[in-house]
């Protein structure tokens, strides 16, 4: 009876502890898994996820944990949209315009050609309607979206011989993908898609003219510049927005406190990716200038760029006649970029113009 | 017996399970005193702040919380960088220009005529050799610093009227503090320095012919439109960026998951301040355009910016050749600026541009 007591004693104490911690620890810890649409090293995209993830961590003391699979391990970078909707991944990062032709309005959340820069579209995202726009928009699918990263401007893509007029575009071998491929179709170029892997090759043996990738910081390691001397500014990319997808219960399942965190990880890694990229093209564009003093910046000549502009905005309308989403997140996108734009133009642009 | 032999054991583990359960609390549970040098309201400034203790105060599940005292409570803007460093405050938000008399170098931290624009500057903080400077710096103040928000271009300034030469500068009054000021005398101008509240009077009454002030979203209140139609636009605060300062010994005393969440909410609310700005300066100058048609936007004739760039490039040899620190963050910010703005250049700028 005495031992009897004791030991019941003991347990319940013992049990009121263990619970008492066990309550504590279990309520906040998580272990998700994410799928990325990029290969293991890929920067700076591939910095960007390690950085959240680790963020994550550290911030909630190593309750919340975040494991990162890519695309050798999942097998579909294009196929995390259906993974992180099924639950098979709790999230995912990669890219919005890559499920254009599954909704065309998810388009819209990554870059328009003429669009806005990344410090006007952030400000959409998150001072105007874009964040409202795109939650409705990824709702349909099941999901919750949030921006993963800004490349800043890209490039026009590397010509081995110089465009002087429209005419120089008939024909002319280009890969170029999405809604910039439409728009160089439109223009009479040859518009074909080709495996990353074989770009300098095609490129090099002439069975493309051109082709487009991102900027200085991605196109170096390719070694492009090697052999099509021509580098136009851009037009088509001016802030191209990459994003985390989440699972919706799975989030909803989050504690207040991880909620925040993963919020504030993502928001911040994107951030980041912005400067980081702004970085690696500085060095980049730097050493590339030094080491192939023949590289030659150019613009597409005025009526090129009309007629682009002329093209590009012939799609949007086209799309816009028969989709209202479209129509309305475009024209959010306008008004926006109308007033932000012309703060940038008093503002920054003049002030890079007036001190060359 | 068999009375205190229960009664110990139940102490104990009463005491083991307070125990533990009190372990587990304390550890992170802290109460912070911040200290700004601005008034109550001060958009975007004050939004910045409290951003940061909201995050650090939900990231921590309210383990960690910050009490946020305006100039009002301690009656001391610019002592705010020895308050912490005595330990009366735990960290403040404020400006490092603020103490360019005490430590010349400090200067560097906030924006520079002629110098980066706010994606360059963050690139050369987190990516170059910037944030390692700074906390050199800041090391002999005995206090640690992080970015604390950029308001991105500043404009010129309000001026009465049309500066046509050099000439026009002679005897002009103008009210514009810090090193641009001194630009300014050195080109000849009157320059004085008068308390805010008393700018639009002094304006109006023509005891100053020009003020410099921030840009549209935080002059618009000011209401100089409505008295001096000439609004210059920018060049000698690119990117100013505002400064979080931390006592060390409190810093150092964090656990490491709280000093991970209080670097991240600093870093992620100084973005988010670039991005504000960015909005609200769109939406100022959208209706001070509209609604004062007869503003006119200005840049200073090229002789009038080339003086100015000369006078700059004056003082920061005067202040090199007396301060070797001074001289290589200076070195630093060049050798940065360099790379980082002939990628700005065939990036973002040929963009904004070739599409106006």
């Amino acid at each position: 009876m005495f031992t009897q007591t004791i030991r019941s004693i003991l347990t319940c104490s013992l049990f009121s502890l263990l619970f008492a911690l066990g309550a504590h620890a279990s309520s906040d810890t998580v272990t998700w898994k994410l799928a990325t649409s990029w290969s293991k090293v890929f920067p700076p995209f591939t910095d960007t996820v390690e950085n959240m993830v680790t963020m994550v961590e550290q911030m909630s003391g190593g309750e919340f944990k975040i494991k990162i699979d890519d695309v050798s391990k999942h097998k579909a970078a294009f196929g995390v949209l259906d993974a992180v909707k099924l639950g098979q991944y709790d999230m995912a990062h990669s890219a919005s315009y890559y499920w254009k032709g599954r909704d065309p309005v998810l388009l819209l959340f990554t870059t328009m050609p003429f669009g806005m820069n990344a410090l006007e579209q952030y400000a959409w995202f998150y001072r105007g309607e874009g964040m409202e726009w795109m939650q409705k928009a990824y709702a349909k699918h099941g999901v919750y979206s949030f921006p993963g990263g800004n490349t800043g401007m890209q490039m026009g893509g590397w010509f081995r011989k110089e465009i002087r007029s429209l005419e120089d575009l008939k024909g002319l071998k280009m890969r170029i993908p999405g809604f910039a491929g439409e728009i160089f179709a439109k223009l009479g170029c040859a518009v074909t898609n080709i495996a990353p892997s074989e770009l300098y090759t095609s490129l090099e043996r002439g069975t493309i003219d051109a082709l487009e990738w991102v900027g200085p910081s991605m196109d170096m390691s390719m070694g492009f510049h090697k052999i099509a001397p021509y580098y136009y500014t851009g037009w088509h990319e001016p802030a191209t927005e990459l994003q985390f997808i989440v699972n919706k219960a799975k989030f909803d399942a989050l504690s207040p406190k991880n909620k925040v965190i993963l919020k504030a990880a993502m928001r911040l890694s994107a951030y980041d990716m912005l400067i980081q990229n702004a970085d690696m093209n500085a060095a980049a564009w730097d050493r590339m200038k030094t080491e192939y003093p023949n590289i030659k910046i150019k613009t597409f000549p005025k009526p090129v760029m009309d007629a682009m502009r002329q093209a590009n905005a012939e799609l949007i309308a086209e799309e816009s006649s028969k989709n209202q989403e479209f129509k309305k997140i475009v024209e959010s996108q306008r008004a926006y970029m109308q007033k932000a734009r012309a703060w940038t133009l008093i503002g920054e642009y003049a002030y890079i113009r007036d001190n060359q």
